[in-house]
């Protein structure tokens, strides 16, 4: 905020006071223009949200003789003009510089490619370029906002891809949501990049568009909120499991949620030796030959569920060893962790809000994670989709396979050393020095 | 070239020697390892094309005791990997960063746009990217090589774009050809875009594509290839009136070449107040009427050529005052320039070899121009499209018109003063201070 003010500096002190009071974090004040008639002052601080930030600006207003002349948002300013820029790798600094990197020297390159097609990952950024590809119909929590308000979250992701994986991904955020459309676009755009990487596309469309891509394209293509989340979970469990010292293939999981995350996560755990996962969305456990279900959600019944386990949430939970939620917010009741198996694990990772606080959960399981980073143990994708496209892209992959997320996860859990490990610490942080690098190495099989 | 040598240092100018006698220009020499056995060299040096590098390498060989050990092509060297790379503009180093950027700040920037649609250009790279769309049919001289050879120019023209610009261009190379396909694809990865640059898309497919896409579309749709060309055409001609004292209106020009350039220069010609211009092809001058002629080619026939003329292009040329090539290498003999009006002008195109070797042209010609960069007048696209899209940009254009093209031409024609411009000099370098400035005012109409 940038406040008018009194010529008397006992302000400052009253102004931060209010700030205070009011429940907000001030960080930095400037005296930015002093005169014989006034202040001018830049307050600086933090707010839980929009509302609160109102209200901060209220109690700053009601200070005595202080008027609010201009208020900046911090979230607002980073993003003004975009997060990602292009930059040229090659010096345009002389005529003889352009003719080497435009024509007439750009010709032979060209030609070489049209000669020997498999030189163009070696040649140009292919080899290290990723599409962001969204339709804008699932966009974190917000749902189906549109591509053009889904853009400032794939550039964000894009930001991401070279911060941690030193890759050059570029958002692509279509006009459409008809599955037949967003295939035949995405095929079309393909010979310039490396991989496909699918985001925020709503389910079951992105079950079907990303099957028919995976068949046509030769270049890999990962759903990161299908398997990105996956692998993620799949670490984490590893690691809760290390601490409460259960095996994976008898440990008895339930996860909520039948969408993308739900059914990738299922998916993955099964071929990690899962063998008993019940799935329950909205209307309870989902059971094999329930006439009822979804396409979709009737070939995930035949995958799950070996017992026939029906009912609610609450009943399905009695005596399991693991809750998994990539659901809706407050829909565990923290009570009834206390029906599952001693040394319980819960992941409530629904955004922003999850199943259950996770400080209410840790009262009754062993181990509680969640995608928030204000409690300990955050379930992030972060950790997983740059080293699996840096993998992808060091091999010249052509497609991602199962057994290479199964590694991935592998390698994300096996971060954190036996030392280190305990109920607290299963996660590593994104920004461990090795995380990224074991991913890829990983993926890629070395 | 790496060579091996014996350690007499005498070598090392018996290798220069040898080079220059066989033509080639040694820029460099590094004795990059010296032991008791050899020598290691490293020879750079420029050669014509690559039949003259092979030439050079024999050369080297054939002094006595060296052996050629390795390689290299500065071209090939400077394109491993990409030319062009993706940069984040906001720093990913603490947690902090990471939920202003991406989740959880990311969402209240996202719900914005949604909220105002028009914020998207403010608050993300839209206000900045140009999609660089080709379907790599007719990729500078060498044709339809496709979408994937077609790449490192694409990235080339992004570098330019950025280097001359300040724009984030990316390249989408499309895998085809089909004019309804095309269209679609780049209307559904618009969203991202503050403006389309066609490139290397054959006539006459560009026609309807542009036409398709500047209707659907609320970004600017620009074919580079016509209307850069156009644009940096009709201003060496400008200057080139200007250096022979003739008037625009009364001057009498013959365009050889009826794809997409030659189309859009007889367009923007006409409306820069040019009454006589006839357009030849490989068939001979088009006359309005002629049934024989393709759809496009009638369009052109009915706005041009107002007094019938019929015949070759040796015979339309007498008493001409202009030619503008656009077309293929060596169809003008330089004697047919004699039978042109007197102080003629003549820009031969063709890339890369023009319509008459520019030294011959100049026996008759009062200005010559050509797009090679060995000779005086280079008409070159890069003193265009990077301030056009700047202008385009700067302004939220939603369309870009023919005064606005009117206008950028005659900004880049009068970047050369008048003491400055003369017969020889009637363009000015890319790396001019002033010239992308220039355009982009003139652009965003300032």
């Amino acid at each position: 905020m940038r406040l008018h003010t009194p010529t008397d500096h006992s302000v400052v002190g009253e102004v931060a006071t209010a700030i205070a009071a009011a429940g907000g974090m001030v960080t930095a004040i400037d005296v930015a223009e002093s005169s014989n008639q006034r202040l001018t002052l830049d307050v600086t601080c933090s707010a839980a949200d929009a509302e609160h930030a109102a209200e901060l600006q209220d109690a700053v207003a009601a200070v005595e003789g202080v008027e609010v002349h201009k208020v900046s948002d911090r979230t607002f300013l980073i993003h003004l003009g975009g997060k990602i820029e292009v930059a040229s790798k090659v010096p345009l600094k002389t005529r003889d510089d352009m003719s080497l990197a435009y024509t007439p020297g750009v010709g032979r390159v060209s030609m070489a490619i049209a000669q020997n097609p498999e030189d163009v990952r070696r040649l140009t950024i292919k080899g290290n370029a990723v599409a962001v590809v969204t339709d804008g119909s699932a966009v974190l929590g917000l749902g189906n906002i549109g591509p053009g308000a889904a853009l400032p979250v794939m550039e964000g992701k894009a930001a991401l891809f070279k911060r941690f994986g030193d890759i050059d991904a570029w958002p692509i955020c279509l006009d459409t949501q008809d599955t037949d459309e967003i295939v035949r676009a995405v095929e079309l755009i393909a010979p310039g990049f490396g991989g496909i990487n699918l985001e925020d596309i709503a389910a079951p469309r992105c079950f079907e568009i990303e099957a028919r891509l995976r068949e046509r394209l030769d270049i890999p293509v990962f759903h990161d909120d299908q398997h990105g989340t996956a692998i993620v979970v799949l670490a984490a469990l590893t690691n809760a499991l290390r601490v409460v010292e259960k095996a994976i293939e008898s440990a008895r999981v339930v996860v909520s949620g039948a969408g993308a995350a739900g059914t990738a996560i299922v998916k993955l755990l099964l071929a990690a030796g899962v063998r008993d996962v019940v799935v329950n969305d909205r209307t309870g456990a989902l059971v094999e030959g329930d006439g009822a279900l979804s396409p979709a959600h009737a070939e995930l019944a035949a995958l799950t569920n070996p017992n026939g386990r029906r009912g609610s949430l609450q009943e399905v939970l009695v005596g399991a060893d693991v809750f998994i939620g990539v659901s809706a917010p407050n829909i565990l009741q923290p009570e009834w962790i206390g029906s599952m198996a001693e040394d319980a694990v819960v992941f409530a990772l629904a955004n922003p809000d999850p199943e259950v606080d996770p400080a209410q959960a840790a009262k009754y399981a062993a181990v509680v994670a969640s995608g928030r980073s204000d409690f300990p143990n955050q379930i992030n994708n972060v950790l997983a989709f740059p080293g699996v496209f840096r993998g992808l892209l060091d091999a010249r992959a052509h497609e991602v396979t199962v057994e290479m997320c199964l590694r991935a996860a592998d390698a994300i859990a096996h971060v954190v050393r036996d030392d280190e490990l305990n109920a607290s610490f299963i996660m590593p942080s994104v920004f461990h020095p090795e995380v990224h690098h074991a991913v890829a190495a990983a993926i890629a099989g070395h």
